[in-house]
């Protein structure tokens, strides 16, 4: 085996320039709610996702006879046939299917995210299969925290950071990146009561004044699925199993 | 008394556009080594410090017959008087003199920060005045980490993160920043052993690998000074007492 791959940790989309290594495996994470979203999706059966950036590309789908799930801050576009939160990717409405979806973080920073070698999608319903796709694959990793308009959050940041922690305890990775060291720091301090120290991340009382609360235990679940969302040709589909 | 003042954090100059609050006192952290270098020349009598963005500018001056303090990347420019290491700073060679001075991240970070209300040099050596200084003005306050040629660094961060804790605390502060929870979570992680958990910051082995970290031990001093260097018409000078 070569040496150690690297690690790093990319707090938000803004920053995404300090990262030239291309040839990284990038992970997406924005875990309230597109990238929690998207592993419900394939874990109820979603055949693929088309994430669009634009609300007028995800009107021109659905004007062709494509399901669409999108929102711009947390309301639901007038056009679409459903929202962003995890309790619209239910088995009844999306299994056998592909969902176009567009979000006003997520989607945008998953195309920022399509330079690089390769690109999934993670949260802490697939962190244990992330990180055991991210550690087969053998090669450097950038967690790309989605963050909210360019700011840095901290339940990106803490979910980068157990996925981190884990990468960097498996022994084939090493990281000169403060961002990682950061991150890992951030979950240790969060790790014995997620909940509660995700409870003061400014992000949550935005979505709090929405009504919008009620996924966020859903989407503090560990390991819900296996499956790994990778993008192939700009659409999000299931990452052979055989890799894994 | 109003109302509590906001207080925010920004991590890296690349996320200045995020805080858009241009009333906020804006205090910049670098501590290795453009704001520690700073306060270490008030706290030894200089009498004023012209920061510039540009190698160029500072030959200007130079050619008026100003000293000037200059490096990139580690390495003091030819045409200097002196690189922009603490020791620099001495009282024999700035004592009652006016110093020009660029380096790689700390200049060009006060120079963006010149849009804000006021701008002050903040570092662990000068952090219980800035502290009182910040109290007594009774404004916004957005601590803005320099970083590393736009990165996210931790020796920063756990700066921004003391002073925050001090402002929080006094009760006269509340945040919805997520990036000042989180400074204020990593200063917690590293009070019990400071030296020890910058050991492990990036920042500092690049300092390391050019012999320049005689002066980290400096850099991690606190309360050597009770100055407050201020941005006054693009010029550092000491904040009168008078305000504090």
């Amino acid at each position: 085996m070569a040496g150690k791959k690297q690690l790093e940790v990319c707090f938000s989309p803004s920053l995404l320039d300090n990262h030239p290594d291309r040839s990284a495996v990038v992970v997406i994470i924005d875990i309230f709610r597109a990238t929690s979203s998207i592993c419900t999706a394939f874990a109820n059966g979603v055949t693929a996702i088309i994430p669009v950036a634009e609300t007028s590309e995800a009107q021109a789908y659905k004007s062709k006879g494509y399901l669409v799930a999108g929102e711009r801050d947390g309301i639901i576009l007038d056009f679409a046939d459903f929202g962003n939160s995890p309790d619209n990717f239910g088995r009844e409405q999306i299994a056998g299917k592909t969902v176009v979806y567009t979000t006003t973080n997520g989607t945008r920073t998953i195309h920022l995210a399509s330079v690089y070698r390769k690109t999934v999608i993670g949260s802490f319903l697939n962190a244990r299969a992330v990180i055991d796709y991210l550690l087969a694959e053998g090669r450097n990793v950038l967690l790309l925290c989605a963050g909210w308009k360019g700011r840095f959050n901290l339940e990106d940041t803490v979910c980068a950071g157990y996925i981190a922690s884990q990468l960097l305890e498996s022994g084939q990775f090493e990281t000169i990146c403060d961002s990682t060291l950061a991150s890992v720091d951030l979950w240790k301090t969060a790790e014995n009561d997620l909940r509660g120290y995700i409870e003061k991340a400014a992000h949550r009382h935005r979505l709090k004044t929405k009504n919008l609360d009620g996924c966020i235990d859903h989407c503090l679940t560990f390991n819900l699925t296996g499956i790994v969302p990778v993008l192939l040709d700009g659409i999000l589909v299931t990452a052979p199993s055989g890799k894994k």
